[in-house]
């Protein structure tokens, strides 16, 4: 864990970290090259989850390729961001004693409020089923490059369940997963069978600015729960469309939709006032008794420092709950969840920007949501 | 908060955040340069916590530049840590209503685990008193620049105490804080008065890898105690050194000094073991009687998921604690704490990368060791 060697180090004002920490370089292990390479696109040794139409497709995408003319026809954005990979992964058991990926992005952001280890790495979760699954490390790389190798481990012994979550903030085009070529692998087939968790909404939904993709809240929601999430928040660019309602709505065996769409929806015009109705209207269409959650926003250091904050804060959140006590009426599965509670207990301190969650800020979300959500897929079982 | 006019994107494989989301464009308010710019350097208006010799030498350096030599004839990583402005500050009273900065970083990493925000940005806090601090926002910029301006806000009301945390893994020549020409601006005398917390150790100790620098460990510590923590974590090079023992032993009005470099020193010849009776030594020289708190490593992924590693931490626990106990026989002062409680009750959560404290983590190492450090310190005050 130290460097025992007198190392160079660059004189210029930006020193690689390597050369000051050894404990920081992007890879702790050299594994040669002798590996099993599995594509997940063409593999069935592997199950790919968080991407619903991945069988259909197999590309990473957010939404089913048929569906592409309507995301280009709200804007290209929303087009670029739903190429992002934000709620996907890979899972398998194997007893490999190495664990290898190499990735190419055919997209990506350069945020500074962001760990590129969230925005554009992937991070490994090993245990012995879905309920038992333990963070292990997440793969760091030069961020100035498209393409990336990382070794995750090289002496692991043991079989093991592997859950690999994709990038929060990029697309991914490929990933190869590199595993002992004498190693045993099986797909998660026992994996979240449940039905799924379909979120919608923002940056904050999409897991801006987890330092890791397994921090974003529904991941960890999901995990707390052994359910297969699917992540449809769009940073900046969860206005509400109805198109989109329409999008969600087809997706099958849903267990539970969470609206968490305030916080792009609140500028000038309100969108969020003019599309709640409509877009809960669209997914009962096809989901007549599928729970439906809505989360109003977290405090942001704009609704807690400024009064017209706190007004229009207050304003959307009673529009949010009276819309939802409207609906339930004749609606029983429907329900409303005050986001302004998710970050009280642990002060001004669960944000990185004073409106993007840091871990803490993600990890407390999912602390207090796990119960809610869970209190709802338990009562809709019966 | 949203978007609503048509934006162009960019087509290339890289595009700009804030093209996409608005919200995670890096100044939210444009400032006319119309304002009162105060270099720290040169101005007795606001304190600058943090650098114990700031006073004597107008840099933002943690140790003096009469010890130079010393610092140099160890490594010259250890010389390029030493500029890195971890635990730094600057507090003032003001009414201004807009809070600007301008930076110029002499030296900067470009790490792909560690946000922006937490290497190079500030972040600020808010409040009444120092024990009544809230988060608002961090500077967020273009880190591919050496120098950035950031307005925190622009339409603020009323007067507060402003807390600016210095960049945890960057070193910055200069740094000038803009406000209303017409604002009033008093020093922090009252802010910490009551004697400093000097931690030395490692990179998780300089704040590797928290999103932005207020939520490294020991500033976390600081705000809740309402104590001047001076930050002396060297990633990577928290090798226990006699000479670095030497030069805390410098420092005046200490009231607890906290020694947490396992993590650096555990390597193949285990230097903890051959430094850590030295260094309490060396600090008791000049501290007869100020507290020293050791503290142990937290759980990384190798300590938890190989047997070598469980072996190794468990050696070194044994070791420290043993000699903790030794020294008691003779010295009251002197304390032990389990760094492996750290990050216990938040399963594996914790890191980004395996090693590294997240945000979560952090705040946990904090909230954990809170009450510990409140023990010694009331107990020493008698």
């Amino acid at each position: 864990m130290e460097n025992e060697k007198k190392i160079d180090v660059e004189t210029k004002d930006e020193t690689k970290i390597e050369n000051v920490d050894q404990n920081m370089k992007n890879t702790l292990e050299k594994v040669e090259d002798d590996l099993f390479w599995i594509d997940p696109r063409q593999s069935r040794d592997v199950r790919v989850l968080g991407f619903n139409w991945f069988n259909e497709d197999k590309t990473y995408r957010r939404f089913a390729l048929k569906y592409q003319n309507v995301i280009e026809s709200i804007s290209e954005p929303l087009n670029i961001l739903v190429g992002n990979t934000a709620g996907g992964a890979i899972a398998f058991y194997s007893d490999t004693n190495i664990l290898k990926i190499k990735v190419k992005l055919s997209h990506k952001f350069l945020m500074s409020h962001m760990a590129y280890t969230g925005q554009a790495g992937f991070d490994l979760y090993i245990g012995s089923e879905p309920s038992d699954l333990k963070f292990y490390r997440s793969s760091t790389f030069n961020f100035k490059n498209d393409e990336y190798e990382f070794t995750f481990f090289s002496n692991l012994s043991g079989g093991h369940l592997l859950v690999l979550n994709f990038p929060l903030y990029a697309s991914v085009s490929e990933v190869l997963i590199g595993i002992n070529k004498k190693a045993s692998v099986l797909p998660a087939h026992n994996y979240q069978d449940k039905g799924k968790i379909v979120f919608y909404g923002t940056s904050i939904t999409q897991g801006g600015c987890a330092s890791r993709p397994g921090m974003a809240y529904p991941a960890i929601v999901g995990r707390k729960l052994g359910y297969e999430c699917l992540n449809f928040g769009f940073s900046g660019n969860g206005f509400g469309e109805k198109e989109i309602a329409q999008l969600l709505a087809q997706i099958e065996n849903v267990k539970l939709f969470v609206l968490d769409y305030e916080g792009n929806a609140s500028g000038p015009d309100l969108k969020l006032e003019k599309t709640l109705v409509t877009f809960i209207e669209q997914l009962r269409t096809f989901n007549p008794t599928v729970p439906i959650l809505v989360l109003s926003k977290i405090t942001t250091c704009f609704d807690a420092f400024y009064e017209e904050g706190a007004q229009l804060k207050k304003r959307l959140n009673e529009f949010q709950r009276k819309t939802v006590a409207k609906f339930h009426k004749n609606d029983p599965y429907i329900y409303f969840y005050d986001g302004g509670e998710l970050l009280k207990d642990i002060g001004f301190e669960g944000t990185v920007d004073g409106v993007h969650p840091n871990d803490l800020g993600f990890y407390e979300m999912a602390r207090k949501l796990t119960p809610v959500i869970k209190f709802i897929l338990d009562k809709q079982k019966g």
